[in-house]
């Protein structure tokens, strides 16, 4: 499964971020199980919080959308995170102990803070392809990381975590966004993107990005007090 | 069948404006037939473009939104028009013999972007109130003057239009839209919102708004050469 | 005097509504004196109105730009004009007759509105890049007109407004910005820029702006009343 | 001297957060000179990285200020910002060893990145109050700051930063911004400002503006390797 030759060429230029990312102890710990259930609260707590943002910079990408593919395909991701993403967060959280009430309370810790708003500011002061290039790391990694779980997992333990980023439907979403992303910045920067200095913005953007994502998967391993 | 207390606070601010936009002759053409159909051609068309731009408009708002009640609303709403309206739009043009080839060459014409830059101005330059009294004279103008010609219309020749505004599925959004924009307005100014600065800024960008909808319908009625 | 290379490519796209824009009857009528005080007086009083707003554009310009030189350029002209071109034209104004209460109490004509909101939401939406290709025909479009006339005046009825934008002074700023928006598109799109997806946009955005200066004139030529 | 009204109010929600900022370990070490050179090195580093975006931020409420004297201001602290503070920072840096190529090379630390994102992206997606709420801490707190160790400082090595912000000149700057802020507000919100949802919000961009600023303290006081 390839999510698209941008998105290729965007990885290949951090390798060591990505891989920080992807291969985090968080990851490891969800896949034999080792992961401490208090960090997974603090990780899906937070997570409600930042999917928040996650939907607010998608709407955003409708709004910086150059055609009406791009404009369907941004808000039927909002449409998802919204109604149903955020839906199924609420019911993983109620399994797990947590009440919507309680939810609705978490404190935003500083990674996940940081992490929304530089996405969200890259988009309000950038173009669309700034969006895409900061929002990549999220949805492209996660599918990484789902599809290597779904065949490396050792522990049922975190299994309908890793079933909703490995499930085809996340992978062909990732694939059809990564398409979309290729047809997005070809046709504005033509074949020889990387030659671009909008190319080395982008790059930059899903560098910082990527380094966000293990931040953020930090935070929710250190977490001391997630209550 | 009303619309909130902040809506009929808003109308009752320009009722002649606001008259001007729901009884223009334009709409009294839709009820008696008596609308060339030339005119209702170059609306359609001009229509189809503006549905682009009011999409991205609402998009915004979820941005734009203080709470998940409001990020729901509002992309139901972006949803329902990229993915629904526009599709209807584009099958009640195709009735009318516009393919969908030409619809996407539209001209964009000045009163349309006129309309659609000044509320998505509005939107990015303010907050989500900004963004409601802008938006709120299209979606519950419709919704009134579909309301009123389901009563009145003499002619069956534009029932169809008539019916998509009139139908109590559209006047259900307008009602819960209304309720919305009451909620979001009390719990941001108060109670006393009316004795505010903001609400002189909302009514301003409401009645402008408002007439720049007339503008719009004036724009379709004056058309010569809709080709 | 050259206003750079890219202004030349957008220039060389829409000769006819460049034309239209920079020797529309109202420059003709400023060059030979011809020009009805009255729709100077409009000019005068929308153009107040209208310099606001170009302000909070080239204000949005300073968010957006990529670097320090970008930022120095931006805001040094956001400064010129809130701080002395606006003294300046209030003063212009009074010697006209118009106090500065009653130019604060202007109402923007929808020609005005049009320009300026397309320009912000332009800027809002896109990246620096689509904020200059909307801010040239202004900038550069005056610095055209006022060399011309510098040079072919029949009259001096209107020569204080000629001398404003045909002095050396802002020739040179014309010409700075030009060597800044050169090195602002070669940096970004690379030498090939015009082979992009990006310059259609770059250029539609030229000549919408450029239409939208034919129509400001346009505007106070037509204008009846203009108290 | 009092920095206004509303300041008053804000600052009086969050007494503790305010206090950590103000009265931090980093402002202690720059009153009695205790506070270690690679630490103030790495704070004059990372404040340059600051200084650009915190001036973009300023020019975005340039954008959306409410009227004439709002825009005035806002632009005259961009302007100030960019063409004399930055000017004066460099020199800072020369004397204190940093070269403006060094200065330029500064890798953003994500405490950093945290503050000026967090501040650009309410402002984005709020109003101008909520810019004047989540850029105040940083004005205003230095001004106290300045002030206070102005008159307690009992050693000379960091008396010229002391003197930037404790005199008179950056006093005054301090009571005019709290003025236009107190005005700002109670335009929009009316005299019981305080009892709206409105405040609320403005009461938590500013407590996290707070701690984001002490926060930055705590970067400069921690980082290891500042080089």
């Amino acid at each position: 499964m390839t999510y698209g030759k941008v998105f290729e060429g965007l990885r290949a230029y951090c390798p060591q971020a990505w891989k920080d990312y992807t291969c985090h102890d968080f990851v490891k710990g969800l896949g034999d199980g080792s992961l401490p259930h208090e960090a997974f609260l603090t990780y899906l707590r937070q997570d409600y919080v930042f999917l928040i943002h996650f939907s607010r910079a998608w709407a955003l990408a409708v709004t910086k959308a150059g055609n009406l593919e791009e404009m369907k395909a941004a808000s039927a991701i909002v449409h998802g995170l919204i109604h149903e993403e955020m839906q199924l967060h609420v019911g993983i959280c109620a399994e797990a102990g947590i009440s919507l009430e309680e939810l609705e309370k978490t404190v935003e810790l500083p990674q996940n803070m940081l992490y929304t708003r530089y996405v969200l500011e890259a988009g309000y002061s950038g173009d669309f392809l700034d969006m895409m290039a900061a929002l990549a790391p999220c949805v492209m990694g996660y599918g990484e990381i789902g599809s290597l779980l779904d065949q490396s997992a050792t522990s049922k333990t975190y299994r309908e975590w890793i079933d909703t980023y490995g499930c085809s439907e996340y992978q062909d979403l990732c694939a059809e966004l990564g398409s979309l992303i290729d047809k997005a910045v070809i046709t504005r920067l033509g074949e020889n993107y990387q030659d671009t200095g909008r190319w080395q913005t982008l790059l930059q953007h899903f560098e910082t990005a990527t380094r966000l994502e293990s931040n953020f998967w930090g935070m929710a391993f250190d977490a001391k007090d997630s209550a």
